[in-house]
C-alpha cells in the first residue's frame, strides 16, 4: 500500500475531491484547496498508520488490507484531524485515532459485506467474494482489536470509553436495520434510530476523539461532536439518494442496492407517506425483482419530488453541523469543517 | 435466565460437575464438593453478571441471551474466581473480569458458528439456526463489546491491554485455523500453535486477569496464567480426544464434526505421523462423506493407540498446568485449581 503515500499530495487531494464532490457550487469547489493545504500532511501520517500491515500473511490480514487498500473517501479520519485542529492540532494520538477511526469503519463494511451478502465494495470485489465470509467475519474482528489497541495505547481513557459506548450503539442499530428489514411501513422514527446509530455515532467519536486528541476543553467536545451527529446523518440521507439517483461506476455501487436489501431509506419513508401505494409498490419490486418496475419507482419518486426533499434534508442537517461550531472563533479548521459539511451534500459519489 | 441463580446450589453444583467429568478418578470426585463450597457463592455473582439482560429486545441481544441462556460449563469464569482467591479472593473487579471472559468465549462461539455453519451449539439449535446469521455475526460483536465495556470499567489497564492482545492472538489462531482446513498433513508446529491461540489463550487471560483482580503480585500471576496456557491445552487435547469417542448426547456436538469441518485434530496428527495411508483415508471421508469410512476410521486410530497418547498428552499438560502453581504455599484454592486440571482431563463431555 506504499504507493498511496508515495503518491502525496496527488492522493489526498484526489481523495478529498471524492469527499467533497465535483459538482457542488464553485464555492466550496474553491474552498476545497485550502482544506487540503491545511490537512494534507496530518492525512499522509495518517495514512501510513492506515498502511501499516506490509507483508500481511495471514487470511484475516489479507482481507483486512484489500478492504484498507481500496482507499474510499477516508472521511472520518479527516473529520479526526480537523476536529484535532481546532484545538492544538495534530500529534500522535490523533493519528492512532484517525487511522483507529477508518480501521473501525472497515470492520464494520466487512461484517456488513456478510449480512448483506454485498458482492463489491469501493467499486470492487468485496473482501468475502475473494476470501471467503468466514475470512471476512474474522477480519472485521481483528481490525476492531487492531483499532481498540491503538485507541487504548493513546492513554486517553475518555475516547476508548466512548468508542467501546458507540460501538454499542453501532450494534444495536445495525440489529434494529435487520429486524426492520422488508417492512416497508414508513417509519421516521425507527429510520433516525438506525441511522443515528449506524452511520452518526462513529462520525460524533471521530470528531470527539479528535477534540480531546487536539486538548480541547469537554465543552468545545461536546460542540464537535454534534457537528459529528448532524454530519452524519446528512452524509446518510445523501447515501440514501445515491441509491436511486447516482452514477454506479462513481459511487462503486449498483443502483437499488438499499432497496433490494429491503431497506426503507429516507426518499422511500417520505414518498409513503405521502402516497402509501409506493408501500405495495416496493413489496411487488423485492418480490419480482423486475428492473422495470424499480424504473416506474423510480420515475414516481420523482414525480412526488422525494429527492429534492431528502436533499433539503440532507442540507438542513449539514447547517445544524455548521451551526454547532458557532461558539468557535474563525480558523482555517473551522472554514475546513464548513467546507466538508458543504461538500458532504453536494458529492456525487 | 433467573432460575439458574434461583436454583443456587444445585446449578453451580451440576455445572462443576459437568466441568469435572463424572467418570474420573473417585480422588477428583471427592474434592469436587470442596471446589463448589469454595466458588458457590463467587460464581452465583458471576452467573448474576452473565444474567444481566433481563429484557433482551434487539435481535442481537436476543441472539446473545440464547447462547448465554445455554449454560455450558462456566470453566473459564470459575478460573478467574480461583485465580483470584490465590490472592485476595472474590470482588466486584474479579466478578467483572470472570463474567467478561464468558461473554467472550460465547462471542466466539457465535462467530465460529457462522464460520463452521454449526447447527448444534451446547445441545441446542445454535443462535444463527433460530436468528439466522446475521444476527450471529452481530451478536459475537455485540457480546464482544459488552465483556470490553466491562473490563475497561474496573480500570485495572494491563488486564484490557492484555485481553486485546489475547484477542488479536485468538483470531490469529482462526485464521491459520481456516486456512489450514483440509489440509490433512500432520503438522504438530501448525497444530499447537492453533490451539494455544483459538483455545489457550483465553485460559491464560482468565487466570491472568483474575490473578490481578485477586491482587497477586506480577510474578504469582505469570505463574498463574501459565497455569491457564497448558489448562487450555489440556482441555483442546480432550475435546479432540471426544470428536472420536464422545458421546453425542453428553458433549451436545455430533460426533466427528471437526473432522467433517476439514479440522486436522490431534489425534489425526498422531495417527498420519505413524500411518501416513491415514491421510488419504480422511481426504476420501471428506470427499464422500460416508459414515461407514468414518467408523472404519475410528477402528484403525484405535488400534494404533492415538486415543491413549491423546490422552496421556492431555495429562502432561495437566501436570504441567499443576506443577506452574508449585511456588504457592497449599491452599483450598490451589487444591480446587489442582482439581479442575485433573477434572479437565477425566471429563467425557
Amino acid at each position: 500500500m506504499a504507493p498511496s503515500v508515495a503518491a502525496g499530495n496527488v492522493d489526498v487531494m484526489s481523495r478529498l475531491q471524492s469527499v467533497c464532490g465535483t459538482s457542488g457550487p464553485a464555492s466550496v469547489a474553491a474552498r476545497l484547496a485550502d482544506l487540503v493545504d491545511l490537512v494534507q500532511w496530518d492525512l499522509e501520517k495518517v495514512e501510513a498508520g492506515i498502511d501499516s500491515f506490509p507483508n500481511p500473511e495471514r487470511l484475516v490480514e489479507k482481507a483486512s488490507v484489500h478492504i484498507l487498500d481500496l482507499g474510499g473517501k477516508r472521511l472520518r479520519p479527516t473529520c479526526v484531524v480537523l476536529a484535532a485542529r481546532m484545538g492544538n492540532g495534530f500529534s500522535q494520538t490523533v493519528q492512532d485515532f484517525a487511522t483507529s477511526v477508518e480501521l473501525v469503519h472497515c470492520a464494520t463494511l466487512l461484517h456488513d459485506d456478510v449480512v448483506d451478502l454485498g458482492e463489491t465494495r469501493r467499486g470492487a470485489e468485496a473482501a468475502r467474494m475473494i476470501y471467503g465470509n468466514a475470512a471476512s467475519v474474522f477480519a472485521g474482528d481483528w481490525l476492531l482489536v487492531e483499532a481498540l489497541q491503538r485507541v487504548l495505547r493513546t492513554g486517553v481513557g475518555e475516547a476508548m470509553k466512548r468508542l467501546l459506548e458507540i460501538l454499542d450503539e453501532m450494534i444495536l442499530a445495525e440489529s434494529l436495520q435487520l429486524e426492520a428489514r422488508g417492512d416497508f411501513t414508513p417509519n421516521r422514527q425507527r429510520y433516525f434510530s438506525i441511522v443515528e446509530g449506524k452511520t452518526a455515532a462513529l462520525f460524533r467519536w471521530a470528531m470527539f476523539a479528535g477534540a480531546l486528541g487536539g486538548g480541547c476543553s469537554n465543552e468545545d467536545a461536546n460542540a464537535l461532536e454534534t457537528y459529528g451527529l448532524h454530519l452524519g446523518i446528512a452524509f446518510q440521507l445523501i447515501d440514501d439518494l445515491l441509491d436511486f439517483v447516482g452514477n454506479a461506476e462513481e459511487t462503486g455501487k449498483a443502483l437499488f442496492t438499499d432497496l433490494r436489501e429491503g431497506k426503507m431509506t429516507y426518499p422511500l419513508i417520505a414518498a409513503a407517506e405521502k402516497d402509501n401505494s409506493i408501500v405495495e409498490d416496493l413489496r411487488q419490486i423485492i418480490e419480482n425483482g423486475n428492473a422495470a418496475d424499480s424504473q416506474q419507482l423510480l420515475t414516481k419518486l420523482n414525480e412526488i419530488g422525494v429527492f429534492e426533499e431528502t436533499k433539503a434534508l440532507a442540507n438542513e442537517h449539514a447547517d445544524f453541523a455548521i451551526n454547532a461550531l458557532s461558539s468557535f472563533g474563525d480558523s482555517r479548521a473551522k472554514n475546513a469543517l464548513r467546507t466538508v459539511a458543504e461538500a458532504t451534500v453536494s458529492r456525487d459519489k
